[in-house]
């Protein structure tokens, strides 16, 4: 299998290095093809150089950097002046061709700055969207834009359908990933001019555009790619971990509030611990910023050492299918077949 | 107690008088205040009278009307053929004063056409909205727009924290409820115009602002009412309803799935049962149209006897509170501060 070669962003999120390491060790012993640029200061980075296995420590690589982007920095100022930023070397060396992908835990808002200036979006697309999968009955629905634009022309939210579905084909192996429109549902009042022109440029392109989909059908399997506005996409997104938060904290408090709840979340452990891991958002931890000329995945803040090896494992997964290259390819054969006809 | 009189359109939502009679009989029941005039096929009903226990019946007028709305009905056309539909007959007898209040399980798009035309706005009213509380941890919240309105300048929105503000403070009997307003987290992106707009008429009126709530604060308790646009609260109203029924499938599947699974959930199912109770959807049914002239409420369409029952506890609620009367106070007070100031 051929090297994979990743930067990680290693001063970036809430923990940094703290994280970053560990998650590295998962990352490295999971994928042997897997090769790593551990961005950010070096002598930290050195002395934390044990929590890697000294048997994957050879497909490891540190490269300096003088500064931090803070979690709360405003993006314009961590592009301005932070120009030796671990977040800034580690997109450089996707630029460069020294990686293929680059991940970070850093602020969203900076990071998709200095990605946009330093990596530039493909042709034809306007704006990088940020996506993610995420859990439904039966697999899991892809959606985008999930916070990176909060007012979208048709064309953008048409752009954004052809990246979610080379993501999908690719990365799912789908050979024609079912795309629907996030959409309200009652009659008169249904949707926003943008989302219905969006729906007529989709269903006269070739993608597989399934028709609206209302807010459940995310969770229900009702589409492989579901295409919103930044703004939606994110409400929707945090609403929904705060529903699974209530839900988590309400199943604590219930079995734990008598003798009688006590015991049976005893006998119920091993199958609340099968349920947990399969709704465990650290399993879904790794958001695309698709649309640039360049992989570059966005861990959470705040995510462990598991959920940000996983979101190693998608910047991985999507080197190795090249899917910049591919949303380029397909987007030029959708957009030459809509001037044909 | 006084006498609380409410019209039930008891024809509408997907299982008409089979639900709405012994939801009828439910409400009659717990609220010995109530009196119900039930409006659609005079036959019908009077058949399905067995269903309300004789000691109650008195407190049950039939009023005959030859229509239905149907539940896929556009709007335009329930509003313009439907004069003797079941659902115009009961909003009619709110506007004439002979009910304080109505009840309908019908198509959402046709009950607020209908309502805003028979009932009118409230004076500064632009637009009505559709309100419901939705449960958080140590609580609930109440959020609108959920659907009526998809774009919304900053005055409605502003309007919109009026109305929730009023509806919270007359039914929980909070004195001055936390108001935030529905935004995304990411810094450079914040939110949209209208959204920021809204932001700067709520810092500077007497409501207890409390700033941007993220889609996750909805359920965490951040605020008492979030305010945001109907096509946003749609969707993370129904993307809510889609994260909780695939738990519940996820629940069912991992303690079906083994026979020690099988075991667990037996010896689970009193403390489940009462999870299930908690997080009820059928104790939350019921959502106001909320800036008329009236009171109107919406049940949900699939809603079986104990929802609907609940949807006519609110209706009563609001009209023991004299909720539109309280709207309509508020927002001359609110809006003569801002042209004194």
């Amino acid at each position: 299998m051929s090297e994979t070669v990743i930067a990680l962003d290693a001063m970036g999120g809430d923990h940094g290095p703290a994280v970053v390491l560990p998650a590295a060790a998962r990352a490295l012993a999971e994928h042997p093809d897997l090769h790593l640029v551990l961005v950010g200061d070096e002598a930290v980075l050195r002395d934390g150089l044990g929590a890697i296995p000294a048997a994957h420590r050879g497909r490891v690589e540190l490269r300096h950097a003088s500064q931090v982007v803070a979690m709360d920095e405003p993006p314009a100022q961590a592009l301005r002046s932070k120009r030796d930023s671990s977040m800034r070397v580690a997109v450089n060396l996707v630029r460069e061709g020294a990686v293929q992908a680059c991940v970070s835990a850093g602020n969203t808002g900076a990071l998709m700055a200095i990605a946009r200036f330093v990596l530039k979006t493909l042709p034809g697309i306007d704006r990088p969207a940020i996506c993610t999968a995420i859990p439904a009955i039966d697999g899991h629905t892809y959606v985008l834009d999930l916070g990176a634009n909060v007012a979208l022309s048709a064309e953008h939210l048409f752009q954004f359908a052809v990246m979610g579905s080379v993501l999908c084909a690719a990365i799912d192996g789908k050979a024609s990933p079912r795309v629907g429109l996030l959409n309200i549902g009652e009659e008169e009042i249904k949707g926003i001019d943008e989302v219905k022109e969006a729906a007529r440029l989709l269903a006269a392109s070739d993608l597989n555009y399934v028709g609206y989909v209302e807010g459940d059908g995310i969770y229900l399997g009702a589409a492989d790619v579901v295409v919103c506005d930044g703004f939606v996409g994110n409400v929707m997104l945090k609403a929904s971990e705060g529903v699974a938060k209530m839900i988590r904290h309400y199943m604590r408090e219930t079995f734990g509030g008598s003798l009688y709840g006590r015991l049976a979340a005893l006998v119920a452990m091993p199958v609340l611990r099968r349920l947990g891991r399969r709704i465990d958002p650290r399993r879904y931890n790794g958001a695309s910023l698709l649309g640039l000329q360049g992989i570059v995945i966005k861990s959470h803040g705040g995510a462990d050492a598991l959920a940000f090896a996983n979101a190693i494992g998608i910047a991985r997964a999507e080197a190795r299918k090249q899917v910049p290259e591919r949303i380029d390819s397909e987007l030029e054969k959708l957009l030459g077949a809509r001037a044909a006809s």
